[in-house]
């Protein structure tokens, strides 16, 4: 037994071989028929009735994406899990596989990595998606990172791009909008009890997933997941199609409403408007065609360029990597 | 202009926007015509004309996998795709897509960044691996981390897998042993000069990845990618096909020559059998396949378990990440 950085006691990575680690998690993972050949040889093997695969991937930093005193290694599991599957749903598609690498200083506790194994195949299992492969690297002191790629099929449906929406589309929503900034200001404010719910959400988003091939079989033109924020990324859909948004107030009251009470009424617009990691999923539907079920309208596609709120322009907003 | 860490000048990742240093590395990328979707979406559509996609993912961590006074970005980039498209064709597929994660400090400057994409560019177009998506994260002072998965396709092959290995069958060998740790003892020792095309294969590891496929249609019985080292990984396949392997000392004797006169013949056996990250292909042929052009035997598949040097039992040797 060793103590561990962060004061804990119990072994630690550094005290187990690769194979003894991983004999330890696998059988934590969900899998699928899909799954033709799974974690243990050179690469793992999927199906992809569509003859065709969906791929993104989305890492998760320790101290960047997240504080260990506010998130659980299962909460980062999750949330790993939410940030790849929301992509694979944004494109219409149903997810297939996931592969998942973590790089870890030795002396991570082996508890926290049984604890994201477990918050991970936990959300995987509820989306239906196997964990397929991954790696496993060691990393110097105080380093945590986990990195997922995540593939889908499109059973057939055409992807659903960002660059589809033309003027007079509905845009829409489909999940909650600021909950997860909104959770974040609670933590950060040291008040996390005020709204348990927000702080949850952020903690472990839950994206809806099945809205995406919902929404691809009713139509949408245009769709993406919401990780950066209302305003940023619906300004990467008018960027990419060409168009102009306008969000409307009215559409966001019950938004900002429903956050109001936790954070106040103008730190809730801003979480309704630029807050990110909410993984919800916003589309541009064809004027003529009924929303499916999940999804409500928050603002329309319009001529000329940007992101407004009726009708006055709103800056980008939301979240750059790299920013200075 | 601020001085980086390692103390050079020159822009770094923070005076940059995400999109603009996008959109500096996207033109240097390879694409492919089964790319039906690349980079800026929220995912990529890869071509999976098997109807079944291969998937394997390699990380790489400064510090642990690299050095920087060693190994130039574009080392690193050309390093990471051979690490995974070594994967793809040790299971006797082609790659179809690499999906790339670089995590930094935006302290780093973007001149490695550019170095490590042209690099990665120049490997994977050799290779014929066109670059269909990724992600970059923002990391803790000193961090740099580089992740990748690659995808594949079998062209309508069965998979070649670790399991199928059986007694009588011809163990063989395509590419080198043991030059990447012969450059990398040269690296440590301080005489690079010594041999630098052992120092040069350390940096960048050029895999015969054409022969996986070309083995797979020869009817190899197992096959997988020598990352750990010889006897290692002999030793999974030995474990997974429930056999033996026995090498040969003799038709060992060439490797070892070859770099005997740059570290000596201990340490050329010491390469030759334990040395890691050498990303040639090990496979299991039936006796009566005449050898592909492009492998040469090594040993033989046995009876019992476990790997021996004719005959003698050898430790397992070789690379585990996370051994205290």
């Amino acid at each position: 037994m060793v103590k561990d950085p962060n004061g804990s006691e119990g072994p630690t990575l550094a005290q187990v071989s690769e194979s003894e680690l991983l004999e330890g998690i696998f059988p934590l993972l969900p899998g699928g028929h899909g799954v033709l050949l799974g974690p243990g040889d050179d690469a793992a093997l999927v199906a992809a009735p569509d003859g065709k695969v969906v791929a993104t991937t989305d890492a998760m930093v320790r101290d960047r994406d997240w504080r260990d005193d506010w998130s659980t290694g299962a909460d980062v599991g999750a949330k790993t899990v939410a940030q790849n599957l929301a992509d694979v749903a944004a494109m219409g598609a149903v997810p297939t596989g996931l592969l998942v690498t973590l790089i870890a200083d030795p002396a991570t506790p082996l508890a926290w990595v049984h604890d994201f194994a477990t918050g991970l195949a936990e959300a995987a299992r509820e989306a239906g998606a196997p964990v397929v492969g991954g790696d496993l690297s060691s990393a110097p002191p105080g380093m945590l990172v986990v990195s997922v790629t995540a593939l889908g099929d499109l059973e057939g449906r055409e992807p659903v791009l960002r660059s589809g929406a033309r003027p007079g589309d509905v845009v829409a929503v489909a999940g909650s909008l600021g909950r997860s900034h909104a959770g974040w200001r609670l933590l950060e404010r040291g008040v996390p009890g005020r709204a348990p719910e927000l702080v949850d959400y952020h903690r472990r988003p839950r994206p809806a997933y099945r809205q995406g091939p919902l929404a691809a079989e009713a139509g949408v033109h245009a769709m993406l997941d919401l990780s950066d924020g209302l305003v940023r990324d619906a300004g990467r859909v008018a960027r990419a199609s060409g168009v102009g948004v306008d969000l409307s107030r009215e559409a966001l009251q019950a938004d900002v409403a429903a956050l109001a009470g936790a954070v106040g009424e103008e730190m809730a617009w801003e979480c309704v408007l630029t807050g990110g990691e909410e993984h919800s999923l916003l589309g541009c539907f064809p004027a003529h065609v009924p929303l499916p079920h999940g999804w409500r309208r928050v603002g329309a596609v319009v001529g000329g360029e940007g992101v407004t709120l009726d009708g006055q322009a709103q800056g980008p907003g939301g979240w750059d990597h790299f920013a200075g």
